[in-house]
């Protein structure tokens, strides 16, 4: 017999989006030693931990250096005191009610979104919007969901759901039968959001057509304005239908900190080919005490500080901040006569690139002329071609000067 | 169209072994609390973090609170201070030479044995040692590769070696075509090891069949005696058909703050369909950075701190201190006339059940009349039926009491 690899990871198309940024941008820096580069591409935050969040941390590595009150293997699905926090903290404030036992703690969201795929039949449709984070789609086409990539840069298998300017960054309700749709609101990478009119459609749509929702609410934080759900479960039937992601990396600055959780409702279920009732909340549960350990305790009870009255202070300063970088960025693009989306209640804002200019393109340009680093759109998918994403984590001092090097480009 | 999920969990067998046994303490517990029970079930260390890694750890948490030294996402393989760390503590001092790319830091040794099979194809033929650490077969029940489980406790597409009391607990070489095997050296649960000639046998059958070995050494720096490998690649050849997991789990107690990691060799290909050869390292680096996004930067700062010479020195009279627990259960079991295995150059210690009572009867049995909580062999596989599994990592004084209370049982 000879062993085969898993030829679906064949189908993945370059490396991974970020790498690609990560092996440009080295290359250009040690061709270029003296310039200093200002970093706008990945999504990584730039201001420290809180200073409550420190504490709680410190506190709890203490714990571990102590017999008395050293902590082994704690519960793959999380500590109760964690998961009772962010109910009080994130869900009682909306009306939105959830037991204990439907949170499950995790080391990112990332690896949530990219291990979800594993509770559904390989011959799930799915649908992604498109451009996308690319994590749903890559972990679907490792999975064999998905077969090879077309000509026009969408793989045969996938569902894609055009965001463009010309539906206002909207997806349409698909048009064919899928299982599974992921949505990301406020969205990742073009930084729009969906209103709850918006939002109860999908939602409607998935109770009528036995679809799952797989919501991604990593940048709910950034909400600033009204009418714009926080939670999908803010939507009346939610429950039945999605399961929500959500990360303390954007909020709290933990993207090397390494915590976040998702939500599996216990009303969500799933027929069998027995006809069975099978719940995901169960499902989730297996797949996560079988193949995790847990997120390390002193992260845990730094998570846990995030909700105390001084940590939820200090994370809306700092998301005030960068989103004070994302309205500058906004408004420097706009006078420059681009066309610019998203930056209102997300750290992301979408730029259209001059004449059209193709993405990464656009990426060498701003990399070599203003040494600016963004992150090209067409790697989001092929609906990004033609647009840009920059971010509002870097600092204040450095978002205002990476405005004034874009300033003095001709386009 | 009708969501499906992956039947394949529905093929998993009850519940995952390690949340049985925690609900039948959980019930006895409720219905004795008065009672003082001592765990020597799952295989949790009960010392805390040493002084120097905890010094480490929390000067990390500092670095993380402060704009200037603040670490946002890292390499989702881990930093390069930890894996050179790690070579140099753990491989150079075995002659075993290894570049900084082949390593890869994770939260887990279960997460990285668990996700390893996504690699290949889900026709691929397993092998496991009977018994066995239950994350190798759940996980490959999970992606299909085993079918449902016969009435002889055995998955139909699986094949399993025997390692019993008559064949002094060492696996024969496979007899059918076999694609990958899992080995675990020290073995948990049996706390058995093989000699550097039994593990030759099996890179050498490896090399002549085209078989990929899943090497776990989780428990390697529990090893004393002379002539048992560290690593499979003291091994000749072995670089070339083994993949090796290694944790800091049970050698720093870092079950709770979570950090591992594994040897992917560059030397380590596969042909696939098309005549290529692929990589194993690439393959492995693409899944890692689509589905997990590093270790906590202070948890990997803490890990280092392991490698420091005082580092080395608290860690190793912490093992020293399990390995006193071993030898006392070992010669008090056998004072008793139990027939016992394991113990020496391991944390686990592997009984032979009483009058052939079944492992979950004298699982019941030790926890109603002794108030001791260990794990039935029957639970990590047919072959286990029979045995039970004791584990040195409670306190002397624990470990003491729990021989004294068994003394007093009369089988």
């Amino acid at each position: 017999m000879a062993i085969k690899i898993n030829e679906n990871y064949l189908l993945l198309k370059s490396s991974y989006l970020f790498a690609e940024v990560a092996n440009r941008l080295a290359k250009f820096e040690s061709e270029n030693p003296e310039k200093k580069v200002i970093s706008m591409g990945i999504g990584d935050v730039t201001k420290p931990l809180p200073k409550s969040v420190i504490k709680a941390f410190k506190d709890a590595v203490d714990e571990m250096g102590n017999p008395d009150t050293f902590m082994g293997y704690g519960p793959e699905h999380g500590y109760e005191f964690l998961r009772e926090a962010i109910i009080k903290g994130d869900f009682e404030p909306l009306g939105v009610e959830l037991d204990i036992d439907e949170i499950f703690i995790s080391d990112g969201a990332k690896c949530d979104t990219g291990n979800f795929q594993e509770l559904f039949s390989t011959s799930s449709k799915i649908a992604v919007t498109d451009p996308v984070y690319t994590v749903y789609v890559d972990t679907n086409v490792m999975a064999g969901r998905t077969g090879p990539m077309k000509d026009d840069g969408m793989y045969e298998g996938l569902v894609y759901l055009p965001c463009t300017a010309e539906n206002d960054f909207e997806p349409e309700i698909p048009d064919e039968d899928i299982d599974i749709i992921y949505l990301c609101y406020p969205n990742n990478p073009t930084g729009s959001t969906l209103t709850k009119d918006q939002l109860e459609k999908f939602v409607k749509y998935a109770r009528e057509n036995n679809v799952l929702i797989l919501f991604d609410a990593a940048y709910e934080k950034f909400i600033r304005e009204d009418n714009i759900p926080h939670s999908i479960y803010e939507i009346e039937g939610a429950k039945e239908v999605a399961v929500e992601f959500r990360s303390f990396s954007k909020t709290a600055g933990f993207t090397g900190t390494r915590c976040a959780y998702c939500i599996v409702p216990k009303e969500l279920t799933i027929t069998d080919s027995n006809g069975d009732k099978q719940s995901l909340n169960a499902l989730w549960d297996r797949r996560q005490t079988t193949k995790f350990n847990g997120v390390s305790y002193p992260v845990q009870k730094a998570a846990e500080a995030i909700y105390s009255p001084e940590g939820q202070k200090e994370v809306q300063e700092n998301i005030d901040y960068y989103l004070k970088n994302a309205k500058l960025i906004r408004d420097s693009l706009t006078d420059l006569g681009l066309t610019v989306s998203g930056g209102i209640n997300s750290p992301y804002i979408w730029v259209k690139t001059p004449n059209n200019m193709p993405s990464w393109d656009f990426f060498d340009l701003l990399l070599n002329e203003a040494n600016i680093v963004g992150t090209p759109g067409a790697g989001f998918g092929p609906s990004g071609e033609g647009y840009f994403r920059l971010t509002a984590f870097n600092t204040y001092e450095n978002t205002k000067e990476a405005m004034d090097r874009i300033s003095k480009l001709s386009f």
